[in-house]
């Protein structure tokens, strides 16, 4: 499809940046335009950098194609991005702890540390997101994934835009496991504003302009965000993949994964600068026994835990989909959220915060521990029950130390937890800052799968089986599973299952892991149900086409013709200087369609915006009268549509196939054009009618 | 895409079928056309039985959709197949060792032991493909992606062909590492072939004859295929889609891994019935160390290694494609070729064994080891040198044994092993058995890592550097990341990478596998280099776009106007009995087009080949003359093509967007038409001109 359309396609690109300066530079190729400016300073000096300039650039483009310095760049400034981000989070995080330790003996004012320092964070977070950027909250995920199917979106991809993002998101996540809020959905979102501004930057390097990069490197800056997030190379990349687009182009598998690798490198590096050292190995260390990891009977538990975890993540997306209605229908809710987005933000978060204070309900909840240190304790391949037992023995046993801090058995703390973080995690889904929704619920199933685990642990424990293998089971393959299954069921997604083996390193357990991961998606996804993200872009009337098929299938299926604008610019094959004058002056698309007559309407092609210019030009300057086919080529339009295409079909045209845009014909006759711009009107109107 | 034409094209796969059963059912539809047959025997008790099946029919279909027993069936019945084939393989191997063993003292014997053992079984697999049926030899890869890509290729899915390419495989693999190939390739083709089996039985039980699940299955089976040779679910399943498909549709993604999953599980059943019980955990144990896997400045070193491989691949493809040149010009290659496959390949195994042979060259090169024990000896993480300096310490380390039994030191017998082999795998390319080119080639990359390893495990050793951390590398690791980049490098995928990961669990490595694979892919995909596979394509002439892109990048930009056969059957609007019938006798088409007029020739839609058999039905039961549009319902098309889109372009829409006829139309008029068949025309013309 590429072959025929690329001169236009690029043609078109570049007509879309500034036809006049490309115009220019196509007579002058290699000088720059800055040369050429007459009023800019230092002329001299600035030309000696320049021509510098253009060497190195002409000895980086023998080497390889500008984009893949692009798709380092990229790599390593996410992980940069992580890094610094993870620093300064932990930093918080140590200062909250400190504070809250030095004030132990005092009930009250460490009641107030635990609720204000939180509440503080999340308020000032939500009040910089409103009043500089309000596009900068929520996960992110949803817009990205709109503007990876090709839809523009430049409110995004501002630079306020990222700038908000990084301090809001550093806010929330130093909130810590109080507002139990992750990472994953913003970092995407700000890996895509960074590869929005590095794609950028190589159109404007390349020497070649015919080579075009922009589509590509939002789905390599997804892929990087979500692997630098874990710090996990491989199911970053899948994750992205499967969250992101409906199909995938393997030709982005290559630079996702050479971007992901440098992210990953310099991840590394700047870990061993810092001293720590460990962050590419298994980012949570696990010590499963790899002799004889499960035995086969364990499969069922496997399954019956696969089927729960979907259960329970109906559930949660039932409530999920619940609130986000009730924020938009109710009207003291909605004026609030329009208006006090700090001060609801502020108020939950207290409340939350309130709940989980160690000395009220806290104490059955683990809430002194970060996200990171939670799910280390979930995974943990010792049988808590045996620590328990033991106590006197392994006092140093830290996970214990925490879940059974109130003395009541670990099952109560466990279920107390799974039932509190429920509603608590819907409600700070709510809030109007920048967040992640993906760890809290990777933590979640892995509760899910310790309870069970546990669970099945006791049951061998008080000998209901003198089978000796029960005895031995291993409660932190219960918790992976169950945090694989339902995160993957939560985001509809398989790449968890792979996310849980690459975090812990633990590939005895692929196969119990994977089995989870299925049946709790297969529960899931049944009787179409939209997933988390999908749920987020109807709510947000997001112009993104398998969200919309989710929440109405009817709706994609609309014939073209009847949402179609009334009428497209159009050019007759004869026409002169005025009527092309008008049609350049009222139609703003790239490709204008050429009839052979206004009577008969038959297409014949089209031109490029570019090409009309110059003949506007070349009249001017001929003087003379020419028609447009004796000047301008009429490109030959190579697929078409008919007014009975459905939308979806149009959609997968433009977004598969790759062309830019497709004339509507009746038998011959030209009827509408379909371009981005108009796909995005007509998803926009379809999102209204839900 | 789907909804508009769900119902043509179901109603075209019915078409396909037998039209006139479909159209019998469609009055009575529950009951079975067998209980209609008049002259069938045992009526009664049939009909009971059918009654039943009928009624697990229908308890089936509530559950889940008939497909997904298909896909759970397909996994159980590859890994049975899989497990069957490894013990075979393995008792013939053991029967050849015993027998070698028991002559030791007779060095003749021995020879003679060692030679015609492989030949004898390699010139019956290909004799034995060669008579029962010819389609069966290689590795099936290139025609298992052609036919996911929608070509249809009937003679590669007969049951002969899966008879005998599962004995022909038997044998090859029996033949050990004399012969040095591969179990991949032709188990991917097998799965096929049971997975096209299950497809129609599924289409033949499914209740509701509108949904269709044909191409699903291919791709399914395809990466079961891959999955149950590893035993590593998740990259078989990414390898598939990489080798498959340039685009992949995220629908399949879930079949895929729920089959490949159902295979894991009976894998690692079976293995705990027949007393193995470590299937499922790493295929090849290793024993990093994982406190500190890798030193930062060892990724130079892992990128020089993927450097390394990536030429040394680059070397390899260019001996096998100049060798599968060779044979098909060389006039006395091709007639032994053609005629005397058996002798043929007795004649280069019984070479290729006498070289091996451990008293000749042979033990310079392992060969008493099998792949498996080569693999496993290339991964140990202990340093051979180490071990050689220890040796009256460590007698009982069996790696070194082999490797070193000749007394030359072990760099010594890698080289020649890596020297000899480049040639003796290209040579076995050659040979028309079935068998796959990826374990060896898999092994061969270790090989390469293990020699850099040592190479600087030796460096460091003897002193070069004072550096303690110097001694203590890991030669293993090198190893894995060679056989990582060289495989990958010569399949042109990334997703070895994470196969080595999955086969050792080795997640500790990930990183700097991922970059040697990447630098390797690099280097051997520039400059448009086909990949092994595409090379395989290229030379039988497939009808497989993707691989004639490469051999010829301007071919697949042909305008579709040049390829077209000279006129497609049409009917005209007004059309009576007449000229229907004439267009059903004419042409073989499923969607035949529907013209304003013969003479003005504009298209309006298309009619089903069903829709006119109803007609001209209609038309004898009625005895009077009614014209085409009177009766039939006329579908409009709703995407056409113009006589200049490329056929890449047409491809492209064919496959992704999934039309199943597409019309060509020059201003409104109907030129031709493009179906899968005629692209598979198309291809082939295509394919003749490189």
């Amino acid at each position: 499809m590429k072959r025929l359309d690329e001169a236009p396609r690029s043609e078109a690109h570049r007509e879309n940046n500034n036809w006049e300066r490309e115009n220019h530079s196509d007579t002058s190729h290699n000088k720059s335009p800055l040369l050429a400016d007459p009023w800019k300073p230092c002329r001299q000096s600035r030309g000696f950098v320049k021509e510098w300039l253009l060497k190195l650039r002409c000895f980086l483009g023998t080497v390889c194609r500008i984009e893949w310095y692009g798709y380092a760049a990229l790599g390593i400034l996410t992980a940069i991005l992580s890094f610094l981000m993870d620093l300064s989070v932990t930093k918080l995080l140590r200062a909250h702890q400190w504070l809250y330790m030095k004030l132990e003996g005092n009930s009250l004012l460490q009641f107030f540390c635990w609720t204000l320092y939180p509440s503080c964070l999340c308020a000032v977070a939500s009040s910089f997101s409103h009043h500089i950027c309000p596009f900068s909250t929520g996960s992110g995920i949803p817009e990205v994934r709109t503007m990876v199917a090709g839809i523009e979106m430049p409110h995004y991809l501002s630079l306020t835009n990222m700038f908000t993002k990084f301090l809001g998101l550093i806010c929330t996540l130093a909130a810590g496991s109080t507002l139990f809020l992750g990472k994953v959905g913003p970092f995407v979102h700000l890996s895509t504003m960074v590869g929005s501004y590095l794609s950028n930057l190589c159109t404007l390097i390349q020497a070649n302009k015919e080579e075009k990069a922009a589509g590509e490197m939002l789905v390599v800056a997804a892929a990087v965000g979500v692997a630098s997030c874990f710090g996990a190379p491989i199911s970053g990349v899948l994750f992205s993949v499967e969250v992101m687009s409906s199909h995938f182009s393997l030709k982005n598998y290559f630079p996702c994964f050479f971007s992901v690798a440098c992210g990953a490198l310099t991840f590394r590096l700047f870990s061993v600068w810092s001293g720590d050292g460990e962050t590419l190995q298994a980012l949570f260390k696990t010590n499963f026994p790899t002799a004889l990891p499960f035995f086969p009977l364990e499969i069922l538990l496997f399954a019956l835990l696969g089927l729960l975890c979907g259960a329970v993540s109906r559930c949660y997306l039932f409530c999920h989909r619940w609130i986000l209605q009730f924020t938009k229908t109710n009207p003291v809710l909605l004026k609030i959220l329009t208006t006090e987005k700090g001060l609801y933000s502020g108020m939950v978060v207290f409340l939350l915060a309130s709940l989980t204070f160690p000395h009220s309900a806290g104490q059955y909840m683990a809430s002194k521990y970060t996200m990171k240190q939670l799910l280390t304790s979930l995974l943990d391949s010792r049988q808590w029950l045996s620590q328990s037992h033991n106590a006197s023995v392994q006092l140093e046993s830290e996970p214990l130390l925490e879940w059974s801090s109130s003395g009541s058995p670990i099952y109560f703390s466990l279920a107390v937890f799974l039932l509190m973080k429920l509603w608590m995690l819907v409600l700070a889904c709510t809030l109007p800052l920048p967040a992640g929704y993906f760890m809290p619920v990777f933590i979640y199933g892995a509760a899910i799968g310790r309870l069970l685990g546990e669970g099945v642990a006791y049951v061998s424990f008080t000998g209901v089986t003198s089978d000796q293998q029960w005895a031995s089971i291993n409660p932190g393959g219960y918790a992976l599973a169950g945090a694989a299954a339902f995160s993957g069921a939560v985001t509809h997604t398989l790449s968890p299952a792979l996310l849980a083996l690459e975090l812990t390193g633990q590939f005895s357990h692929a196969v119990p892991i994977l089995l989870a991961t299925l049946l709790a998606n297969a529960l899931t996804c049944s009787g179409h149900c939209p997933s988390f993200y999908d749920a987020l872009s109807i709510s947000k009337r997001l112009p993104h086409l398998p969200s919309l098929i989710k929440a109405c299938p009817r709706l994609p299926s609309t014939p073209v013709g009847q949402v179609l604008r009334a009428k497209a610019v159009q050019l007759q094959k004869a026409a002169g200087p005025v009527e092309v004058q008008q049609a350049v002056n009222t139609s703003a698309e790239i490709q204008i369609p050429v009839v052979d007559s206004h009577e008969s309407q038959i297409l014949l092609g089209f031109v490029l915006r570019s090409e009309l210019l110059m003949f506007l030009q070349y009249c001017k300057t001929e003087t003379m009268e020419k028609h447009l086919d004796e000047v301008c080529c009429i490109h030959p339009s190579s697929a078409l549509l008919s007014p009975h295409s459905t939308v979806q079909e149009a959609h997968s045209m433009l977004s598969l196939v790759g062309a830019q845009t497709l004339f509507v014909t009746d038998r011959g006759r030209l009827v509408g054009l379909i371009s981005w711009p108009e796909m995005k009107r007509i998803l926009e109107d379809l999102a209204k009618e839900i």
